[in-house]
């Protein structure tokens, strides 16, 4: 491909992939969401699990419904409400407390109860989405109570999580934290200047922890660093997500394109969507590897060389993103190759949805689509935000924005 | 191969076949123990975990030391003996209380606590081994203060193992438990007529509950069932471990010789030895499956279709046992047949020691020798053992003994 100034030809080809694409997406999308709705409404048996399907399946219902104009049925918000009330019933293991169980029986007894903040940020989640689609403030006035816990036990105090502290465990910080909280920050914020204003402080935190898992003089984000920001010893400091890294990639992309810092923008795209994706994909069967050791030690996780579907996802959104933002044509052919890797690999074309793991070599290897930690959310939400960016893309008046030679080009070719 | 009475020269070349594995076995004894001694002591950096590890090694060394003449040297008991004046002085959480760590520093602060009784089950198997193999009672004090301590946790109250009841989690068992206080059980009552005593009751308990885990009128051997012994519903229900199985197997098979019951060896031997061979050998590349469905849907434990070492191991002390204690020679072919694919695909003939972790067509997965689940236990553990019998096979008079047509050998061809 020329890498200069495009031509008219060239330029019009493009528009046709991009056209292609978005429409590629958005049937997967219809499928996907016919998937769910077919098979998983009131019929949770056999591999259908609760929580963070249900809330993810919440968030995910309100968020098409109010976004999409062909998924704006009652149905959908139906579900969505239905979902949320069992939420509001049930999620909590012991109220007035605000801890959430992960797993809940199909009555609402808790059956397993994480000692992290993540169920109770897909609640915070699904609970602003819900309000954002139906009007009723009982609703964001959860999403908001809930939010406040988080924070407290991210900043203040941890021990209401359950985890003892023990004396040889290092105080380390996973970057699904902060990443996590950036994107409760941006989903509260969303059109909002009041509750904006109130967690601006709280992402600029989120955004300067995530950054403190560049080390190694810009080389290699880690998974988990000192509280400090410093590298830890053994296998835990050296742990690499390439998946998670991407992931984190579009929610500071999100937050550079709030700030208006185009500077911040480009140390993201160079650290957060080309590093893992260098370092992260794999040479000899395509796709990304799910754990990685940062001195290329063999990682401990079983399952570290294995294919699986969310890491996919979140690198299209990231170099979607990260493409609609900056303008620069690697980051669109990177998105090119994943989305080809993925839809191809991924996808089942007989039942719908995506598989969810496959082995290094590409071949599935659980043919479940619904599971523990794979529920309706990330496939969708992927579908859903690639849609609406390609869409845009295709609306702006051509040309394309010129790309500024940023860093990010450095080293991508 | 002929299946009626052996002819002299099948007897011959049978007697040659067993001679064989025993010389390789025993060399592949000396080669792993070598590596252990070499790379594992006081250099616990880089892969080398220490609170299994430790605790296995603990017991292997002395088990070596006391049973192989070749092992009896200082080195091995000095090693042993540093280790267990560790885990005297570090393993304990909060003493007196008895919980111990799973994962300790080197400097012995606790990383992890499993709310599980296995720690306090290794730390009772050295603690045992190292009495008998310095004959100080101290030592035998702590193992059996410790096995009362886990019967209590077991038979009376767990909520010292610190798990929450939650109300939508089932009672299960998982087979572990019981299978694992019965390899205490035999431990303990080694030549010890006082603790034999003490514990035969626990003994015929375990073996019980054990059993309580062959459902479905005996088709299916399920890792977790009911307090009552009945099935569970959900994944959790049908959850298969064939190399557990295997494991349990042999645990049994001891408890039916120490009994004198051959009409429960027989049943022993049709469930736990090759009912899970059967269902869980891999057809097309070999190797036993880690984890299985009853109903053979798809686990959700991503690493279910992977080979792990020690299903192999104990599948090979499993047939071995059965062989020289029922004499059916259907067990004999398949310790060769589990034994050939063990030596070729788990070895590794460069550097020692096994690979522990393959995928599911057999090739190195994870490249470590040891992690949180591999030390220096279960490779040796096998190898002596099997090294014993194979030696206790070939010194018996010939012929060995003709083998009662047990219900073992239906549909084993």
């Amino acid at each position: 491909m020329s890498k200069g100034l495009p031509a008219r030809q060239d330029m019009e080809k493009e528009r046709e992939t991009l056209q292609a694409w978005k429409e590629r997406v958005g049937q997967e999308l219809d499928r996907v969401v016919a998937f769910w709705m077919e098979h998983s409404h009131d019929q949770e048996h056999g591999g259908f699990f609760t929580c963070l399907g249900r809330e993810g399946r919440v968030w995910m219902y309100c968020r098409l419904y109010r976004t999409f104009e062909r998924f704006r049925h009652a149905q959908l918000l139906d579900a969505a409400k239905a979902g949320g009330e069992f939420l509001l019933r049930y999620a909590r293991v012991a109220p007035p407390g605000k801890k959430c169980a992960f797993v809940l029986t199909r009555d609402g007894r808790p059956v397993k109860v994480q000692r992290t903040i993540f169920s109770e940020c897909f609640y915070t989640m699904a609970m602003n989405e819900l309000w954002r689609a139906t009007g009723e403030v009982r609703y964001q006035t959860e999403a908001v109570e809930m939010m406040d816990q988080i924070v407290h036990w991210v900043q203040e105090d941890a021990s209401g999580l359950g985890r003892p502290q023990l004396q040889g465990a290092p105080a380390a910080e996973p970057m699904a934290v902060p990443m996590m909280l950036l994107n409760l920050v941006e989903q509260l914020g969303e059109a909002d200047e009041e509750l904006a204003g109130k967690y601006a402080e709280l992402g600029d935190w989120c955004a300067r922890r995530i950054l403190q898992h560049v080390q190694r003089d810009g080389q290699a984000v880690l998974e988990n660093v000192s509280e400090g920001g410093k590298e830890l010893p053994g296998c835990l400091g050296r742990q690499q997500n390439p998946g998670h890294t991407l992931e984190a990639g579009w929610f500071l992309l999100r937050h550079c394109i709030r700030k208006g810092d185009p500077e911040l923008r480009a140390h993201v795209i160079d650290k957060f969507l080309l590093l893992p994706f260098h370092s992260g994909w794999d040479p000899d069967h395509g796709g990304l590897f799910y754990f990685q050791d940062a001195d290329n030690f063999c990682p401990t996780q079983l399952e570290w060389a294995m294919k699986l579907w969310w890491p996919h996802s979140e690198a299209m959104i990231a170099f979607l993103m990260g493409y609609s933002d900056s303008g620069d044509p690697v980051l669109l052919r990177l998105f090119y190759q994943v989305a080809e890797y993925t839809f191809r690999q991924f996808r089942d074309p007989e039942y719908g949805e995506w598989f969810g793991y496959l082995s290094r070599e590409g071949k599935v290897a659980l043919s479940i689509k619904g599971g523990p930690f794979k529920g309706c959310f990330h496939v969708p939400r992927c579908l859903a935000m690639c849609e609406e960016m390609l869409g845009a893309l295709l609306s702006r008046p051509a040309p394309a924005p010129s790309p500024a030679p940023t860093p990010a080009c450095r080293g991508a070719e």
